[in-house]
């Protein structure tokens, strides 16, 4: 049971831009009231038209919603892509939100990259995504499954932030697997509550939530064109004054969950992945530092394949995190595994091959501890194994 | 048939390190008389003893040899691999070369990491290779089959450089096919000149040799612990003073020729590569630019699994660009592929996919063109694509 913050509805339809008869495509989600918006994006040079539109209406505080495709991403399509991302929010605002401008709206695109959007199917399916538009929670579900491309199944996180005005409700959405071209293109997220926030506010606390949650995932490290992480939020008014001091804090906390629960989804959704890489570092100068170890371990295919063979090779991890390019220090570093100890002060622990590769193999997720000896600074990264089955899918003729 | 400079013998003896019964595991490269060494390593902060011990050898003029032993990496093994290195070093020099003393010899290690070296079979072999030491092709061979872990076969090369004073001969060999541990944990290359050198010029060549050739290959970059490319020049003498001018420029100009073609036999037998991706970017605005892009698109696990399907996905290869920090100008971004333009002024262009994916599986040999519509900067890149065969390769259960 999904509880829907006040003030939104949402709707999803199928338009045929995807092949696959009768998936739904276009969605919509429209707040009843201006409201406030904010974004992070791709910073991929290389960046998708309805990115360049929404990136340049973000923050601010008199959006009316958000229009979304999945199937094509819109991306490297030049300026005809570009008038084809604001004739989106064109449609949107004329058919949802008597008296809204283009302006109010965002626009979302994902799918085949480079390839031109069949605007009478988007044109008809606004159309009948406005019709569609509703609170309950089979309306919020029909949004989720218009923005999906490869995922296996829907993603979606919700949480209650305590305010000293009562509950304030965050419910998210999130799609993606892999930047996996041409199926998918990007990763999209979005998260709506009925808090009311300062815009400059909402902006801060989503790029918060966002360094600890979709910045720390990777399924093969390759950075979209279209990633967009967007925020809805309640326009503060008189009556319903911004959040503040411990009430912003506790509402910061919260999306900051919502978004690792959704981010940490993507990776756990891996084409073919078997097994979810948690990576904790600690002991590196800074934050950053740690944030920095943690994400070229993440990307090492040699790491991934170990922990796809179930392989306690942990010369793999320690030296991922050697060329990570921050200070480490060799001599005091100490590794586990799955909470069975490897290596520590820069040699070889004694320990049961059989015994950690039957770890490895029976669940899931594979924790990887790794402390290399410096400071304060710890860091926290979610990545997939790399199978054969990522190869497979990946490889696929596709024309 | 390969013309051995004069001042050299080599060897190479099956030690037991190997589990493989008789292959070649510890290799000797003497030179009759003290001679100069440059070194370039691995940049890793994980960084094996023997590379410790070498590194602080180079460059100088007065070195006799090397030693290697392929099979074990004596990485991350402390202080006791420390020692063991340096006693391998200190056993070459008793046996190799009278009077020599332990820091005339460099030592080089390959193999599984975390293992500390079975250093009586070491002792034994360091001994029998002495013995076997000649100025013979075959001899050559041997010392090059000593150093080999999982390579399909020899990897060497060979140059003339002509100077005022006649022609110096290069002979170069060098191993690796990935950062695959833990069978292999490394890239060793060595050459030998008879080219007089000053141990500076010999070091500033090398590394320029080196940037153009070693340091722009990947498999799956990750960069290994043991890396290691070392020149051995004849030592200048008032007889035979260093090259200088355009002879040192020559033989600098052959120096890169040699290690571009060695290192291209790195990916190109990269473990169940089936496509050599060459990659070449221009219109960075420096070269240290086009060198980024060339890395990202090289180390994208989408560009590579395009190839390895035969996928004309050039929106991976354009977004990998975007992403590789440094300025590109989008709208002047033209690609091709196997000489088809596919992208042209941040536009797709028509073009026959079957054509293009023929194009891609009818040859091993792959080549990006990519103008980022900047500058004069350049770079090439050289990488494998990935495909199911590595993947099982490197998740294997090893123990």
């Amino acid at each position: 049971m999904v509880e829907i913050p006040r003030g939104y509805r949402f709707s999803g339809v199928s338009a045929g831009i995807k092949s696959r008869a009768g998936a739904k495509d276009v969605s919509l989600i429209v707040a009843d009231e201006p409201c406030v918006a904010a974004g992070v994006y791709t910073t991929n040079q290389i960046v998708a038209a309805p990115v360049v539109l929404s990136r340049s209406r973000t923050p601010c505080d008199s959006m009316r919603g958000i229009v979304i495709n999945s199937g094509n991403a819109n991306a490297c399509t030049g300026t005809r892509g570009q008038s084809d991302a604001d004739e989106m929010t064109r449609l949107a605002a004329s058919v949802c939100a008597r008296g809204a401008t283009a302006e109010q709206f965002l626009v979302m695109s994902t799918g085949v990259i480079g390839r031109f959007l069949p605007m009478d199917k988007i044109r008809s399916g606004i159309a009948s995504a406005a019709e569609g538009l509703g609170a309950s929670e089979s309306s919020f579900l029909d949004s989720v499954d218009g923005i999906m491309t490869t995922d296996s199944g829907r993603k979606i996180a919700s949480r209650l932030a305590a305010t000293s005005r009562g509950d304030c409700r965050l419910l998210g959405m999130c799609k993606g697997a892999g930047m996996i071209g041409p199926k998918m293109a990007t990763m999209l997220a979005i998260v709506v509550t009925d808090a009311p926030l300062d815009p400059v506010d909402a902006q801060r606390s989503l790029q918060a939530a966002a360094n600890r949650s979709f910045n720390c995932i990777s399924v093969e490290g390759h950075m979209s064109t279209n990633d967009s992480l967007v925020l809805l939020a309640a326009r503060p008014s008189a009556k319903t004054p911004a959040l503040g001091g411990n009430d912003l804090c506790n509402f910061g906390g919260e999306l900051t969950e919502l978004c690792i629960e959704l981010a940490k989804k993507i990776p756990d959704d891996g084409e073919g992945a078997t097994h979810l890489i948690e990576i904790h570092v600690r002991g590196a100068n800074t934050d950053a530092d740690a944030d920095a170890v943690a994400r070229s371990i993440a990307l090492s295919n040699l790491v991934k394949t170990a922990i796809t063979g179930g392989d306690p090779n942990w010369g793999r991890i320690v030296s991922a995190a050697g060329y990570a390019g921050v200070p480490i220090q060799p001599h005091r570093t100490a590794l586990k595994l799955n909470q069975i100890p490897l290596f520590e002060r820069g040699e070889p622990l004694p320990f049961d091959a059989k015994q950690v590769s039957h770890a490895i193999r029976s669940s899931k997720l594979t924790v990887i501890e790794l402390d290399v000896g410096l400071g304060p600074g710890s860091a926290t990264h979610w990545t997939t194994d790399l199978n054969t089955e990522y190869v497979r899918f990946n490889s696929e003729y596709t024309t």
